[in-house]
Parts: C-alpha cells; sequence; structure tokens
C-alpha cells in the first residue's frame, strides 16, 4: 500500500512547528511547541514527541507515514546533525534526524530551512516540472536552495547554497552578524531595506518623504513599501536600489548553474513588481546575450505560513523526476 | 571486449587540435588542421576527416574506440551544436556533433573547452577522487566547469559554467567584448594582468618599477612574473591585486555549490605561489565560518599542452563514479 502522509517538522529560533502533509501539499493537522526553552535536545524531543505523536496515531499510526522530513538552521543532510546554529539554545554538532529516528520509530530526514522550501518548490509548488532553479527567500535574512537535474545542491559537506553571503558590492555594507561585507544579504533582506531607507533618509535631507513620519522602529520593510505605494520618491527609490542589488547577483547566479527560473519567496516578495521590475532588468543588463530573456523569475505558490512545513515534509517524499 | 580508445577533438579559433587517447590519459598520436579557413563546416570536417580516419584505423578502426569528444568554444552537450562562437568563422548555430557522428560512424559527444577540462580532470588528472569540484582555465579569458556529485554542471540549456563572467566589482573594469563590467575575466586573465599592469603604472608614475623598462607591447602576463620574481614592487602589487580579484570571487562560487577543491589550469597557474597565496588568502576572509579552511586550492596536473584533447577525449569515457 502506497503510504499517504509524511511529516513536516520546521525549527527555528524561537518555535517548532509541525504538521501531517499528504502527496498534494494539504497539511492536515499541525501544532507547535517552543524551541528555545529546553537546555538539552532530547527534553525538546519529548514535548514534541508528546504532541506530534498522537496526531501520527490519529492518522493510522506509523505505517501509514513516508517518514519525517526536518528543516532547521544550519540543518546537514548528510549528517542529520544540526551544526553551529548561532540562533539555537543547542550548542555544537546535534544529531537531531538520529534523535528524532528512534523516538518516533519513523526515517527522519534532515536538511537546512532554505533548502527544505526548494525541495517544497518541487513537491508541491511552482517548479514542479522545472528541473534546474534557485529558490531565494527575502525574509530578515536571504536564504536559497539551488536545485539541478531535480537535486537540491548540497555540496561536499552538505552546506552549499549560501547565496545571501555572497559578495555583490566589494567593501560594502557590513553583515550584522557575518564578517563579510557588501552581502547579498546585507541588502535585499527586510533588515536590508530597512539600512537602506535609514541610509537614504539621512544622505538626502533635502527631500522629503512620507518615511519621515515615522519613528526609527517604524521604519520597515512594510511602510517602505506602503510609502511607494503612495508614490513617495525616496520609498520607490529604496525597492529600485534593492531590485539592483538583487538583480546583478540572480545574474552571477545564472551564469553559475543556467537554471530555468527563480523563484523568489518570503516577506520582501509581497511588495510585487516594485522589487520585480528592477530585479528583472538588471538581471538582464548583467547576463551575457546567451543568458538573456531565457530565466523566468516567478513568485513562489506556497503560502508563507505553510511553507515551512511543507518544504521539511517534501524530503521524504521520493522527489525525483 | 573493453574499448581501448578515445578520440579528443579540442576547436580552437585558428586551430583544431585532434588525437587519440588511452584509459590512462595517455595521448598515443596526434595531429591538427585549421579552423579558420573553411567557409562551411563540412569542409573543416572533411579536412579533419582526411588526417583523422587513417590514424584511428591505425589503432584498430572505430570498433576499439568507445567515441568521439569535442570541445568547441559554445559548443553545447544536450544539442550537439555549437552556438553563435564569436571567435568561430562559422556563424549561427551549427550542428557539428552530427556531422561528426555520420562523417566517422562514431558516438560523438561536444561541450564547450571549459566543461572539457574539468571532464579530463575527473578522468586523467588531479580530482579522480573529488566528486564536488570547480575548475577555473586562466588564459586570456578565465574559463570554468563545475562539477556536483560526479558530474558536470550544464544547466537547463547546456551553458551553465560561465564564471569568468560573474561581476565581482561593480562598475568596474569593462570586458573586451562583452558588455559587462567588473567581471573576473576582467581582471584574473593574462589580458587583465597586462591591463592592470598598464593602470598601475599610470596610476603610480613615481614608483621606480622594472616593467617601465618594457614597451606597451611587451607588457604581459609573463613580463610581469618576471619582474616580481626580480622582487619588483608593482610587479608583485599586480599578482596581490589578481589573487585578491581570484580569492573574492572563488568565495562566492564556494558559498554556491560548497565543492571540495577548486582547480586552477592555464597559463596565469605559472605565477605558482605570487597568485596562490593571495588568491586563498582573500577566498578565505570572503567565506562564512562553516567553509574556511576546508576547501583545497589546487594546480591542474594535466600539461597544458595536452588537457585541451584529453579533456575532450574524456566527455566520451563513462567518468560517473
Amino acid at each position: 500500500m502506497k503510504k499517504k502522509y509524511a511529516v513536516g517538522i520546521d525549527i527555528g529560533g524561537t518555535t517548532a512547528k509541525f504538521g501531517i502533509v499528504d502527496r498534494k501539499g494539504n497539511i492536515l493537522v499541525q501544532d507547535r511547541v517552543p524551541s528555545n526553552e529546553h537546555e538539552v535536545v532530547e527534553d525538546f524531543i519529548d514535548d514534541m514527541y508528546a504532541k506530534l505523536f498522537p496526531m501520527i496515531e490519529e492518522y493510522g499510526g506509523t505505517g501509514n507515514f513516508v517518514g519525517i522530513g526536518m528543516g532547521a538552521p544550519n540543518g546537514n543532510f548528510y549528517t542529520g546533525t544540526i551544526d553551529y546554529a548561532p540562533n539555537l539554545k543547542w550548542k555544537g554538532i546535534i544529531p537531531i534526524a538520529n534523535l528524532v529516528e528512534k523516538k518516533f520509530g519513523m526515517v527522519t530526514k534532515l536538511t537546512n530551512d532554505a533548502n527544505a522550501a526548494a525541495v517544497g518548490e518541487m513537491m508541491y509548488g511552482c517548479t514542479k516540472n522545472i528541473k534546474h532553479f534557485i529558490t531565494i527567500t527575502l525574509g530578515t535574512g536571504v536564504g536559497s536552495g539551488i536545485v539541478i537535474d531535480g537535486k537540491i545542491v548540497l555540496g561536499h559537506d552538505g552546506f552549499a547554497g549560501e547565496l545571501g553571503h555572497t559578495i555583490i558590492r566589494h567593501g560594502g555594507r557590513p553583515h550584522k552578524t557575518s564578517a563579510l561585507k557588501g552581502s547579498l544579504e546585507a541588502y535585499a533582506s527586510a533588515t536590508g531595506v530597512r539600512e537602506t531607507a535609514i541610509e537614504m533618509l539621512t544622505e538626502h535631507p533635502e527631500v522629503e518623504s512620507l518615511l519621515r513620519n515615522y519613528t526609527i522602529n517604524e521604519l520597515t520593510s512594510e511602510t517602505v513599501y506602503d510609502c511607494a505605494m503612495q508614490g513617495d520618491t525616496i520609498a520607490n527609490r529604496i525597492f529600485e536600489f534593492t531590485g539592483q542589488i538583487l538583480g546583478e547577483s540572480l545574474a552571477n547566479f545564472v551564469m553559475f548553474s543556467s537554471p530555468e527560473a527563480i523563484i523568489l519567496f518570503g516577506g520582501l516578495t509581497k511588495a510585487g513588481n516594485l522589487l520585480l521590475n528592477p530585479t528583472r532588468k538588471h538581471m538582464e543588463v548583467n547576463l551575457l546575450p546567451i543568458f538573456q530573456n531565457k530565466v523566468k523569475i516567478l513568485f513562489s505558490e506556497l503560502k508563507e505560513a505553510d511553507a515551512a512545513i511543507l518544504g521539511a515534509s517534501a524530503l521524504v517524499w521520493d522527489v525525483k523526476k
């Protein structure tokens, strides 16, 4: 009998969300536990088990499941370990896939959250028929998952696909946590948009802007978007600049793996064409002619609230094409 | 019976070199024909056939061969065509693999010269046991071949791996033929080293340099190397700068595909540690900690004179690991 369900677990800095997913990408039931309250990871797993295992039994027990897929920061597919995740409480190398597999008695696979998003897109989203693509998650930071020939690119050690940390402006804006200067993430993230806003407002005090009505804490990518939609010059320039940086980076990525499509995902994509138009323009002008007018830039079709659980669950389906 | 030989053909802008290669990477016999004297590609193939087919017969005839591998500028593995190669006489899309296959009655595969170099490295060179690596050819231009999980990365259209054209200095040095500014190739090539020399000598007229004894035509990457070895300050700065640009680019590539090794190849590698030391240093400082002190930078073990034929021939062996 074909197994019907998969478990998806998304471990974030404060919360772990988990749910039961069918082959079509419907989340049938979901719940969450805190992920920042347990000194040792075994206690966290016990708490999760107490809520998740009854859900599994409700759906026919482990025999009905292909397994458990997990996404976590610095999650390594090859080793099943979370390695030195800066935003998690458990330090060092945590063999979480093994621990979960033993506790639940189910096949368990792990990868980082950005790779999970790419696998989810391939299983349930807009790349069902695309074998070469890159997903870029534009959230607080910039995550990425690279798919070549229908397979996620993991690299020799499982850590491939850190495109948010590639340098796009030599000597540029310092990153808040890495020591790197001028990385994509320093610009094309919610945090980056806020910084660009502060920079532009400070550097051009003579230009009127609706953004000047907000306190510094209220200056977010959302307020910049609201002002841009009202025709505010600086707010529009901020998205133009963000799209330029993103587009230049995408051009470099295209010349690496020549994907058919790039899928954008995450909070910043709410800006729609305000972001997409300059992104596309600056990607195209920085490509060699053989790559021009070929690469689709798409917004993800997955609901943001569901995507993390879906992506994680997709790890255990056979997604080969 | 296991077939013993492969044919390798390397098509360049002025000459096509071809030879018969055994499984160990020995070129048993080789020859060449001009590649810029034939208005139509069929005439070129006829000329090559007249020299190459007798060689094949001398080695037991087509039954002893796995096939013909070809490397050519803009050669596309998927389609077997050379597409709009700027430095070849035959314009448009040339179905050369098909034509050669019919003429010789042998399986024929084509890819671009940089990808062929990577496949050659895997078959005969220093990456026999490495499944994730990138080769960078530092010649007149900068070519690249990317290998992930033992397979060359071709992308959705066969054109992946144009790393020489990725932008490393926003708004930087214009490329001579592409319209792109600040690409790796504009700096980390023989042409780029020469340009850096001219720039530095012009911008710092007060600094003494042995390089000032050469005419502008004599300023080449070789003369810069000679002067650097004699302790010349500007010549050493030129390699420091070239290595910085290359190292920063390599860091970006590592964060894409997390290779175990990067193989440098081509004329510029004669500079040895003059180039390698700054390259390694600037790669490391631009990597996230999870990638640091892991990636080997190696010089190719293939002789430059042989590499093009070897790389092309390697296309038809089964190089899967």
